[in-house]
């Protein structure tokens, strides 16, 4: 029987530290990798926080991740500038990109770092509420192993490539973090263990016809990008991209690989300090929220969320009363 | 009866700049507004080309777009500036603020143009076929008078903000231009009046079941936004990147005037001259596009097209054939 257990936010952050700083990692990178696996988690972005923990181990062992690897500038171009994540740890080599991005911005009004040979970020949103919470507009995307046809085709081509938007807000941010998939593998593994069907029509079934059935998607491996066609193109434009900027690698070569490691990415940050109407921005952005939700719900229920509302919410609640974690998992955390 | 008639690119240029002229614009103005609206007809997007074009000159007649106004820069930061629009003709604003921001870039290796009080840019595309052409990397976005239910809600609140992205491809360009919503107010009308259905889901009635019907989504006013939740996020946080950017007006301000005027628009054109891998580029995007095009087709007589392939072979038939226009339509455009 499943038992659910409360581990605080330090605990976690703590038991994180230790097991990455026996991977050899250094003490302050062991405290960013930790601190970034610790807040997904309590944001409730469990699939990119402690969920994916052992795995991120694991491809340390497998040399894929390289823990003492540091990402090198290769090429400056005034606003733009290349770094090569030499294959490091994807949370720190975002967390630097990110930085230097909010840096160039701040000297020229806008930075764009373009990444390549780096590993999976966990959660892109992370890098937008740090920008954010500086007082950043912030866009990045990554690409990834391919995981969906194009439109109209049946075999794998296009990567989920999670795209991220964000905003400042009060002292929090609205942060979009969206992968263009419909739905990710894990919630369609996920519910289709519980035999409960997806909210909205996810993929097709081999039948070629569009179902909510993620076992029949599954099947298929024809999972839907949001829009249909829209996302489909999307996702090849930031593919493209990321791959053009950076200079590394595709999705289509990171699908040649046995793993998917060696991603390209792009940050990209842009300084409001010098706006014309700069001290007017909060009150621009606090008229947009305050409009959108007095948004009418469908559901007298519920109400309508910005994005990156609901992680706020969960955070705070979180911090409050400890993070809900599996006890059976949280021993197999404690024994990696 | 339906009659379809064949006009020729320059005879459609021509009779645009003749109409424009007579409406006030200098001659080099009117032969730019003509030269796009043609463009965008050549290239089959009629809702952005001679279909609109009626509409345009009305709105320049009950003087919301005004012909006489120019585009000045408000504020400089680096690679960002701001424009006002001064509500002049969206192409007009558009065109200038593209070349603005290639002109940045080429100097800072990115730049961003936001702009206030523009209008309608009609077809988004235009500006990234304009800059891929020249080489650039392109982004741009422009918000709308709200047309879409924030998600989980049933009252207007967002825009369709159409989103556009284009990279260099051989001579030519891939240009993603994607709006919001899942189907466009203009298609829905159009297969409602055949009585023909949405090839995917495009909203909700107003029993609130997902449907395929434009009618009952033209009652409802219920349309989809792009992958649901997801694409509703992504308009909102466009309109206030556009918003926050440009300090110009929001969807929600947009909404409480009359008409669609005095939009807020983002360009932003990042240089590849400058890579270290320049070179490479055209390897790099034609392995891309050549694996993309080995898709295998779900339907063995059709094929898997990229963002702006379908328009460029559109262009190329037209430019030799004519361009079909309906020809009661076309003796309306000759007497407006």
């Amino acid at each position: 029987m499943k038992k659910t257990i409360l581990i605080s936010f330090s605990l976690l952050k703590s038991t994180f530290y230790n097991k990455l700083q026996k991977m050899g990692f250094s003490d302050a990178d062991a405290d960013k990798c930790a601190g970034v696996f610790a807040e997904n988690t309590l944001d409730g972005v469990y699939s990119h926080g402690i969920n994916r923990f052992p795995l991120f181990l694991q491809l340390i062992r497998e040399n894929y991740i390289k823990v003492n690897e540091k990402p090198l500038l290769v090429n400056s171009m005034g606003s733009i500038e290349q770094w090569n994540g030499n294959l490091g740890a994807g949370i720190l080599n975002a967390l630097i990109c990110t930085d230097r991005a909010i840096e160039l911005a701040s000297e020229t009004g806008m930075g764009c770092v373009a990444l390549s040979n780096t590993n999976h970020w966990m959660r892109g949103g992370t890098y937008g509420w740090r920008a954010a919470k500086r007082g950043y507009v912030f866009m990045a995307w990554t690409n990834t192993i391919p995981n969906m046809p194009a439109w109209g085709a049946k075999d794998i081509k296009l990567g989920n490539n999670p795209f991220v938007i964000a905003v400042p807000y009060k002292d929090e941010a609205i942060v979009l973090d969206m992968a263009m998939s419909q739905f990710s593998y894990g919630k369609m593994e996920d519910l289709a263990s519980k035999g409960l069907e997806l909210s909205v029509p996810g993929g097709y079934n081999v039948k070629n016809e569009l179902t909510q059935n993620p076992s029949e998607i599954l099947d298929s491996l024809r999972p839907l990008p949001i829009g249909y066609w829209k996302g489909a193109g999307l996702s090849l434009l930031l593919d493209l991209l990321a791959t053009v900027l950076s200079g590394g690698i595709s999705s289509h070569k990171i699908g040649e690989q046995k793993v998917e490691a060696g991603v390209s990415q792009v940050f990209v940050a842009l300084n409001l300090n010098k706006l014309s109407h700069f001290a007017q921005v909060p009150e621009i952005v606090n008229n947009i929220i305050d409009d959108f939700k007095k948004s009418q719900s469908v559901s007298n229920e519920s109400e309508v969320y910005y994005p990156g509302e609901r992680s706020l919410r969960t955070r705070i609640e979180n911090l409050a009363k400890g993070i809900p974690v599996d006890e059976s998992f949280w021993n197999e955390i404690l024994n990696l």
